[in-house]
């Protein structure tokens, strides 16, 4: 069989890390062979990409010229592990994507979308068979990040109104690709919303 | 008055940094106000990316992931230095720019130079107003560049085979952007080539 690439996107403490974790956990113990990956980063090539924007003071970089190193990054990723992988037959999780791009760069700036799109088109290409949006009230999906040690990414650095607008923005890209966007209601438990994120995968699977 | 922006190109050890150079200083002599520099790398940002893609095992990124970097890279010196500059009324003599990109990758991958072409196109869009390739019989050149201490970039470990694909594809650039391109013989003394390449300048400054 072919294999098959599925995202998770989401704010912020959604949970979207935990439910990639368990949708992996779920779909080996059922026999599939899993790929569980993250973005930014993601392969070693990746991730030395990633420190060099992430690290360092939050201004060094332009808007657009960080956009073609997370695009550098995206490409490393997609070509060392991701593409290798779905030839293999195996099955791709990845903690965020390309829609995570589209929605960081839309909400900072949004001329840039179209740029965004160029750029996938004319280096990426690939999209996900499926990305499942755990969708979360930005109240309670930040205290949740608060809870959490460190801070290791830039993005976190937000405060809820800036949440409630990426939550809107994840949302307005569900709608967009609805073909391939699945939401999630993250309220509820980990195991529910685990329950939920299997139904639709094993759905699509079958 | 506004700025303007001169490129240099040729084949390593045609002499063109050296030009670059002596070009920079003549002008200064004449009262010009002029910012000297060089790709890849050119300013800070840009010079961590070059050393990110020149340092380790050349085979580490593709040469998609590469094109993505030097673009970055070409990005940040753009918009940090070049064009600060110009809109400042200097004249800013580059040490290589796009056009080494398309003649590098289109001898290594031919099939890329699309991509190169619609990447400068999306994320860089300034063309030099002049560019003074440097022509250089490649035997002659690649004894010059072996004569100089060190080999810093990956680009000049190569024999006189690829020095004349390369020589090749410079000139076939000189043919495809002739409105901005001039051909300089640099076969001369130091000071003979310096003397062509200012009488071109000044002859486009007036």
């Amino acid at each position: 069989m072919t294999g098959k690439f599925i995202t998770f996107e989401g704010i912020d403490g959604s949970g979207k890390s935990t439910q990639a974790r368990l949708l992996a956990d779920g779909l080996k113990e059922r026999g599939y062979d899993v790929v569980l990956t993250r973005e930014p980063g993601g392969s070693p090539g990746a991730d030395e990409i990633r420190r060099l924007v992430l690290e360092g003071d939050p201004e060094k970089w332009s808007a657009e010229t960080e956009l073609l190193l997370f695009t550098a990054a995206r490409r490393d990723h997609l070509e060392r592990l991701i593409e290798p992988a779905i030839a293999d037959g195996k099955i791709v999780v990845c903690d965020r994507f390309a829609d995570s791009t589209r929605m960081y760069q839309g909400l900072s700036r949004g001329d840039l979308r179209a740029k965004v799109d160029a750029l996938h088109e004319l280096m990426i290409g690939r999209e996900p068979d499926l990305t499942l949006l755990i969708d979360m009230d930005p109240d309670q999906g930040l205290s949740r990040a608060k809870g959490r040690n460190g801070h290791e990414e830039r993005f976190e650095d937000f405060g809820p109104g800036l949440q409630r607008k990426m939550r809107q923005g994840f949302l307005a890209l569900a709608d967009e690709y609805n073909d391939r966007f699945r939401i999630i209601d993250g309220s509820g438990s980990v195991d529910d919303v685990a329950a939920k994120v299997a139904a639709v995968v094993f759905e699509t699977l079958r």
